[in-house]
């Protein structure tokens, strides 16, 4: 589906729904929207808009980085939008030249929408122009990406807490699930704070620099989420080796009780072993208190294991 | 509530307790105070002073990075306050402009209050300036943070001698905490310390170029406080890895022991069961010195192991 | 064999099968290709195109990263094809002048034969040049690492889910074989990038300028591919670290019960032991209930065992 | 205690030991040394020198790292002295103006009295300025951090070899003494080093420029010490993981041992245990061979436990 | 030993054994090589050159990094020479002035002897000049490194696969000697790296730049050789990590066969320790088929602990 708004010289806006009829160059800017287009219609963008095919491949094909490619009378950019429950990355193009911006996706965005209906139902257009359009789709972009990361810091909190008791197998599985995607989000913040860093320093685009306070609030935003992002994982690593630590200390103390009760129990069991042998010869058998003395020295010798253990700060 | 010091071009001080009366324009420099503003005083920020949106936006909302951003009349600073109980941030923002500073901040600030008093208290006002009294503050703000890391030193010390006897758990749990707050101060001390070099490199800041040495000792604190975070963090990795090596080697030593003593005590108990089995034709069991001849097996046996193991180095 | 494409001005092809009749200075521009060359070809190198011993050097012999070096009259190239199934590295080498590409390699490439056969039967010739020519090679070379790496994070996900159940060690061997490849890639895969990012910084290269969409979206697709290598890294350190952490937290659970059975059982053979023994004179053997007092104690404590590991969290 | 050297500007040499009859304008240049001053004296930096306060502040507060200040007619630097014996750090702090150098310091250094004692004694002063006492006594400084990281690696040696046969608890303990230790250095030697490369690159310094060679030399045994810090500590990690590695092998080798006797025993024991039970009919025992045929079964059993073992190569 | 080799302006070459008769004003260029000088010949680095004494003391001292040092006349230049055998290094030292090279060395070195001798016999010496003297021996110098990291790959190689069988202890102890062997290769050759870097984006040397092509063959050689030993330091720590994993899954699979013999033996053995206790009342021993219902009740508890251990998965 191709949308369109255009915006005349005197701030009136007039909406098409198909290329056919619009000449942009009456215009004082517009802004195109080709949501889930057809095959015909991502023709247009050769047919029409005749835009390089380096860009036009970019702009069809999904494996992108957020990047920005200067061409000679306009500028593409790929960004991405995260599906918060997938953690899938899907992309919106846009083509902005000297009076147009081009938006492309395969989705139907919210992003998009939004920014799309408050246009269409407001009347101050004065201060819009195409680059206003992008700053205001790439800032939604952007401010999508925050409840993403606040959900796995919550379940970064709640691995830690484990309030729920789960075994430590579901929590070492949920926590390396939660560094994968961490570094899946990492590949898409890092290269959008890079590509707006670019946008704000670049000699070649004059309409973004009318509006440096815009995109560098969004150049904030992508600024904290890589932050985020980072310490997050340094945080999984936290608890991953506090995991490790624990487990090697866990193992230390019960190999020590292992270890105390053979050693007390060894050596009596074997004493008691003897005394069970049936040699028809063995003087202690016969001896009145051979019994109670062969007990004592059992007793002896556990309290010299328990004193020995003790000395050496086992228990 | 908004407090005003206001400075005549013949160096004399006048309060205000709002801002209808004020006229900055009539004064040489004016510091203006949000302290816990209400909802009416936020709306100066556009009403009275016409501050651009977005620095509005990032002063009244919490989500903020420590920065500065230029704007055309006014330079806008976020700065952080830690607090040294919970570890949590809160900012104190500052709008900077060419015969004005304006302090805003939701709590109220012991660094805010000792500089307002003293220029309150004070004779000497010709050195100071708008961006003065910014410096004072920052420096107070700044200083606040050497204790917050003092005590995680203290901490760490404690946790490295363990003059407690803490379990090991317990020292594990602090410890990954520590690593925590440090992370926590990090993302603080590293962009104050970045804010401070961008105002120190800045071509924009005309105020901050004739303070240099000033803003200056501000920085050289924030390096030093970047390299003692590096430096706590590196130390709580050594700690744990010292915990793990010497686990790991105590584990060792533990299973030395066991098997030590099943070794001995497995093969002596085994020959105990032999000669206490009941079969009829024994032939060992009706010998005159059956007995001692196996009780000086065993022995042998047993000092077989023991130097066995000896050999090997186990003890 | 040297095959060649010449490109006269009035953009018509005529193709050499050496160089003896060939005079370049005649033509708009050439591709000249080593195909396997034999010992005398490889001398025309010198003796037809006379280039720097050192070039030659470099393009004769194989351990070479890839890279680029100016030489007065023309820049030469060395990049590097992955061969996916064992994971060697093969060069082709080119030669880029005023007006000719030279292409060198010791292998037949389809990369080379394809782009030969669509230069041979293809009319729009007129877009075409020497910097042309190196784009379509340079394009399919790099083409082909994606399916390089996409095997190797199939092979990944396959040893995260091991659906096919091996074992522990053969996980291992897989994983740090793994981690053996993207080193291998790694190595080719950052200095084309740096060759990339060179060539479309340059300020000698006049003929990449004017493709630098082209030159720039093969320098995307390495970008994407750098990081793909590094992520994958990422993940096979976690995949590493997480058999660790399972590993420790199994043998934890392997000691536990080691352990339970062990303080529970000997204590009672001990007991039992005690009564097996052949003393003559033992009150307790001959106390009418003895048999099931003794049973009771056993039983006693072995429930006092059992509760204290249950109260120890253990099971 | 100050003492002063002036040099004339026909080179003579007069010396002062306060600041009461010193004019330094009279002089070539001077050399001012602030050795254990009385809190008197200190009031001199400000009273008789006029130096900036946050410069004194600097000077006189212990809590610094390496650096150097421009100040408008003077540049502040900040050096430190390492004690080899507890790695305390202490301060050297110089200001250097057109024609004096003052050094300050509140422990008698025998880096400044060797270079006092040969500028007392010495005829060629020509070549000497303030500019050159400082290089003296900066080059030995630098010069005494060699020994302390020599003494670490003799440690480093010692404990990888382990001569006197220490247990691995005061090895562990040593090794990471030395890392803490190697943390220090670093945190003297790498700012001392960056304060070098400034002095070496700044646009303000005229006097160091002059002398080049001399502080480049200085430069030189930083970088040279930077890398031997950084490479002692990796050293220090790899000899842990070393350990670790080992120690978890060998825990492996006695695990093996316990189960090979654990695994040969316990059938045996239990066999033994069966034909020791008082059942009235057990065919067995009464037959004429049963005790020898027992003990060939449990002679194949342990044979077979055996080479069980060895199969799986246990030994 | 000091020897020269003067080339007149008609190409002539003229050879000298000592200093005394070599006016090198007088020729175009000159090589002055000192090998294995004794202490009157190194005295003419200052007598007969005078070269700057900072210059002369890194020449004469060991303790040096690869380096250059800019001085008024000539460049001073510190190459490494690694000994294969036990990795120690030895100084190769450079003065290049605007007609003559200086080498200095303790060794006899084949790198020296080989361009020397190739320069005596040779008759083509328009195209050399004292630059093209030191690229022929840095060439040989870093050609040299090679071998040297190739062996260490072949160690490496033989590590992974053992063929020999080595016990763990001895390939872990080799392991570590390769990363420290590889430890100071890297202080080597990155140091050399930068050292070429800096000739060739050097402003100061003009033989240099006229010899860019030559250089740089060095250079890459250097960039190669640094690649190759930060790999070969990842895959040391690879296999180190593969050694850790195998040894704590082995670890595992140990503890679970003791286990299982511990779990199944210790019940039976207890049960046949209650048979054979003496109470004179035990209803079960004068049961008919009392010994075949223990026997019985043994094989059923040896099965369920059997099925239970082969539901858990343990084999
Ligand atoms: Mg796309
Ligand atoms: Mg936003
Ligand atoms: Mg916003
Ligand atoms: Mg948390
Ligand atoms: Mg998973
Ligand atoms: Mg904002
Ligand atoms: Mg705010
Ligand atoms: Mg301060
Ligand atoms: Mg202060
Ligand atoms: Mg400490
Ligand atoms: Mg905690
Ligand atoms: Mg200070
Ligand atoms: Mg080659
Ligand atoms: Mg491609
Ligand atoms: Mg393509
Ligand atoms: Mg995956
Ligand atoms: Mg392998
Ligand atoms: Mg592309
Ligand atoms: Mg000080
Ligand atoms: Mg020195
Ligand atoms: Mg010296
Ligand atoms: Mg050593
Ligand atoms: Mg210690
Ligand atoms: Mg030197
Ligand atoms: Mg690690
Ligand atoms: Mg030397
Ligand atoms: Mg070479
Ligand atoms: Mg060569
Ligand atoms: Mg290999
Ligand atoms: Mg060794
Ligand atoms: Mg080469």
């Amino acid at each position: 589906m191709i949308q369109v708004i255009a915006v005349t010289h005197d701030s009136k806006k007039v909406t098409y729904t198909n290329l056919d009829e619009l000449d942009i160059t009456l215009y004082k800017w517009c802004w195109i929207d080709f949501n889930m287009p057809t095959h015909e219609e991502i023709d247009e963008l050769h047919n029409y808009f005749h835009f390089h095919p380096l860009a036009i491949e970019d702009c069809v094909h999904r494996l992108q980085r957020p990047k920005l490619d200067y061409y000679d009378d306009f500028t593409f950019f790929v960004t991405h939008v995260i599906n918060p429950d997938d953690f899938t990355k899907e992309e919106i193009n846009f083509f902005v030249g000297s009076n147009f911006v081009v938006s492309f996706h395969y989705q139907n965005f919210n992003q998009i929408n939004q920014v799309w209906n408050r246009l269409i139902s407001t009347d101050i257009i004065k201060d819009w122009d195409q680059y206003h359009c992008f700053y205001e789709v790439l800032d939604k972009i952007v401010d999508q990406y925050f409840p993403i990361i606040y959900k796995i810091e919550d379940v970064l909190n709640e691995i830690e807490d484990n309030t729920e008791n789960k075994s430590m197998d579901i929590l070492l599985d949920e926590l390396f699930d939660i560094r994968h995607q961490l570094l899946t989000l990492r590949h898409t913040v890092n290269p959008m704070r890079d590509l707006l860093y670019r946008m704000l320093n670049s000699q070649h685009l004059e309409g973004i620099k009318r509006k440096v306070p815009y995109f560098s609030d969004i150049y904030d935003h992508l600024l904290k989420l890589s932050e985020m992002v980072d310490s997050n994982r340094e945080i999984t690593m936290d608890i991953r080796d506090s995991y490790i630590s624990m487990n090697s200390h866990q193992a230390n103390q019960v190999m020590k009780i292992l270890t105390i009760i053979t050693s007390i129990f060894a050596p009596l069991t074997f004493i008691a072993g003897i005394y069970g042998m049936n040699f028809e010869y063995m003087p202690e058998l016969t001896m009145k208190y051979g019994y109670f003395i062969s007990l004592g020295l059992m007793g002896i010798i556990a309290l010299l294991m328990f004193f020995w253990f003790k000395r050496k700060g086992w228990f």
